[in-house]
């Protein structure tokens, strides 16, 4: 089982960093995303909105500590941060129950020193959505099973096939032209 | 040479996850990033002075034309989208000149066609950041030079080291603690 934990959540000014590091975490087969900071009623909707039409059991849940999400992890937690050392060195341990915590701007040291290891995407300063995504990436590659989605993509060369999912009863075919 | 050609740049409130997208770009040793949509000099001074302070030769330039951008790159061009065929069934061909073209919600049916690969990062709706990450992952790897740096990171399993890059006669230390 694999969690992300979004540390600091500003509604006004992260709502879309944060749907993406939720999105992305369900697309490559996370179970859940637990933030902290804010609460955002309207971000929880619209990553279930996702889950809802495009299957899997993704769980989205806000908590006001990440102190305690990350010390009551049971497995292996892990921050990615720029400052860490490079993720490569360590991939063979991030299997089983992992927590990735990923933050903002500015994260608390005491993050830094709950964490079981530090890991960078590059040294450089770029997204936290970026490292996520390819972290997750190597751990867990691109083929991942959406038990109960109402649709699906048939993967095209040159333009959009969404069709009702097999099993599904709905006709809806968005995003399909 | 790889550019990243980012569509439809909204200032208020596509800003932050634009920003990613360039400097995921630069992260992983893009040359350039050209965005389209409505301007915004705060977005290039953004990155611009990542690239002032973290090194490398990365330029960030406005264009009217998506479209002129597509038509006129000299080289392969990649649509990132879910709605594409998995990108790692087309990894072999993307050497070279590649210009990696990411859009937010509404992308022009155009852009599938004028674009030589609609290649997708699973087929599950995620963010343009994470699926550049991806690929720019899977064909650049994370090992990179950035030239006239004025600070690097010590990479470190605990905290954060931040030291004035070799060669640099800036005493500066952004970050360190």
């Amino acid at each position: 089982m694999i969690s992300v934990l979004k540390i600091g959540h500003r509604p006004e000014r992260d709502k879309r960093i944060t749907t993406h590091c939720a999105l992305v975490a369900r697309a490559f087969g996370c179970s859940e995303f637990v933030y902290t900071g804010k609460r955002d009623p309207a971000l929880e909707e619209s990553v279930a909105g996702v889950t809802e039409r495009w299957g899997g059991e993704f769980r989205v849940r806000y908590s006001n500590s990440w102190r305690r999400e990350i010390s009551n992890f049971p497995g292996l937690r892990v921050h990615l941060t720029m400052y860490g050392v490079p993720f490569e060195s360590e991939l063979r341990r991030l299997k089983g129950n992992v927590l990735f915590v990923v933050g903002g701007e500015k994260v608390p040291r005491e993050v830094f020193e709950l964490a079981d290891l530090n890991l960078s995407v590059t040294n450089q300063p770029h997204s936290e959505v970026g490292a996520l995504a390819v972290v997750l990436y190597a751990v867990k590659g691109t083929e991942h099973e959406f038990p109960n989605a109402k649709l699906r993509i048939v993967p095209s060369p040159k333009g959009k096939v969404v069709r009702p999912a097999e099993g599904s009863r709905s006709r809806e075919a968005e995003g399909s032209r």
